[in-house]
């Protein structure tokens, strides 16, 4: 199999797919924390329990054929395919570690997963290219409802739904898009921006969670409050700030090419072209040269690679896809050469 | 006419062609200070005398059919022509400026020039591809014959051909060869070499003449010495000398391929993709990289672009050349952009 075949085999739908927005946002996710009735928290049951948590879930989903979704035991995997799911944003760190009676049931283009026995029973989440949060909660909120009608889950009149960690009492709903704000920082206005939206009740946060740089310009925003406000209210804020954020990064690259059309132009095809012809290249210059990449194409400086390059490839250089790919472990060393003739790869595809 | 037909039109043949240990030795040249007998030298003959002495030449040069050479008086040609010619290495900078009764005798491939009236009355000159010292020599002095059975020379019988500066007096010879040293300098070797070689009565500069810095790692290297040798010692000291640097050069690129496989890769590589998407780029810059490419040709690392590449380009991307090519004035601003087109054009040709 070619490098090309395995890098397509590789793809899940919201790096690989289209979405409305696409050239700023990434991708659309919605998330829901559930948990069964008179069960202990995960980080409180027994694996007993917790083996019955799966079970009872994998029979629900068994029980209807409207969502297809096929069940991965974590046990059962690899190190490195627990990792990769990580990389996807399929599953999350924790929930890769070792520990008893973990799974994640996916849907074939993975755009759903549902963690079981994470932080809560269940962790329902619905991935989706561009910025579509109504259909991705559209999604979630349906399989919800088929689950919820073969399920007891855990819910209070005063309180909504119950979780492990009170800050997703409620709702239970986390709603995020992941941007890419490379115009915004440019114009040094990112700061500005962001600072506006942390006092709109949403968290801002680097590619990679909590604490994390913002790795290639690329920040995830959240709502942070799940309690006293309904799902409509949650995602119809964070449509409107995201739609806000996404008019002024475009006003931002609009003035970069009026008053630094020459330096821009310069960087973005410099970036491309280290990018096209490096030997080994770390993860962080990837993805800062990816970065001004994909603002070169979405503003028409870079005509023949395609606007997924960022989302696809932010995904892919990440360790455990590239040892994946190869089929073997690797240093960090080596790690850095395979990244660059992956890029290539993908670049000349 | 393309880009690409211009910049053949405007190749001289010294950087087009190829000659032995072209990887490292980018030319040879042979240069002759002659004066006429009873003449005062060109800087305090008359407007008169001077274009006595253009006159005699030029009628020295009609009466033989051996070598064919056409007379260019310089106040013909306007400031970018002459610019141009300084460029190749055909004039001198001095010579280019303006002055009266200055010319040059240029043959149609331009290995041979011979300056009128520059510091001395005549400037004979070959130039050619790769380390053929000798038979640059013997072109020189051809020439120097067929010019001398129709021409009083000034010679002493205790001082050879005599000169305007005495450092030329003797033979009035200077040999040279310009040669590029990327992997001395990069295993910090450069000094040490370059340090033996002045104590062999050898000058040694950087690539714009006296007194210039090393761009793009090619060093010019030049007998000091005219008076007292014969033009056949000075002409082997030089080429015994040379032989020994490209020996040392080639060990140390074995060395740099064993010690520093990857990082000489990376450099060269990404060197390689800024100068092909670069959308602006200064000539100091181009020719750093440009030095890269080259040893990553003559190195195997790079496969697709011919070894004549730096030498064509460290002519063409000069201010003169890139106005000339373009066919008007440019500012410095637009000379970095039309520099990184023209390096594309040329990569990919």
């Amino acid at each position: 199999m070619s490098l090309r075949d395995i890098i397509n085999k590789n793809l899940t739908h919201w790096v690989s797919g289209n979405g409305p927005d696409n050239d700023i946002v990434l991708s659309s996710r919605i998330r829901l924390a559930r948990n069964l009735e008179n069960v202990p928290y995960p980080n409180r049951a027994s694996a007993e329990e917790k083996a019955a948590v799966s079970k009872s879930v994998i029979e629900a989903i068994s029980q209807q054929n409207e969502i297809k979704l096929h069940y991965i035991d974590l046990a059962d995997l690899p190190e490195v395919e627990r990792e990769v799911l990580v990389e996807k944003h399929l599953i999350s760190p924790i929930h890769a570690k070792e520990g008893m009676e973990k799974g994640v049931l996916l849907n074939d283009n993975e755009t759903i997963s549902v963690m079981i026995n994470e932080e809560d029973h269940l962790r329902i989440q619905v991935l989706i290219p561009g910025l579509q949060l109504d259909k991705a909660w559209e999604i979630a909120n349906n399989l919800d409802n088929l689950l919820e009608a073969r399920l007891d889950f855990a819910f209070s009149e005063n309180w909504g739904y119950l979780s492990a960690c009170p800050t997703n009492v409620g709702t239970g709903l986390r709603a995020s898009v992941m941007v890419h704000l490379p115009a915004l920082n440019l114009t040094n206005n990112i700061g500005k921006v962001l600072g506006a939206v942390s006092q709109l009740r949403l968290a801002v946060r680097g590619l990679y969670g909590e604490g994390s740089e913002s790795a290639g310009n690329i920040y995830q925003i959240s709502n942070q409050i799940t309690l006293g406000h309904t799902e409509s209210d949650i995602i119809d804020n964070l449509k409107s700030v995201t739609t806000q954020i996404v008019s002024q990064e475009r006003q931002a690259r609009k003035l970069l090419l009026q008053e630094q059309e020459i330096e821009v132009k310069d960087r973005i095809k410099r970036s491309y072209g280290i990018l096209k012809y490096a030997y080994r290249i770390s993860s962080e210059e990837a993805l800062k040269l990816l970065s001004n990449v994909k603002l070169g194409i979405d503003m028409g400086i870079i005509e023949d690679v395609d606007q997924g390059v960022l989302s696809e490839l932010m995904v892919l250089i990440r360790p455990a896809h590239l040892q994946k790919i190869d089929g073997k472990e690797l240093t960090a060393a080596e790690r850095d050469i395979k990244r660059a003739e992956l890029i290539q790869t993908r670049l000349n595809m």
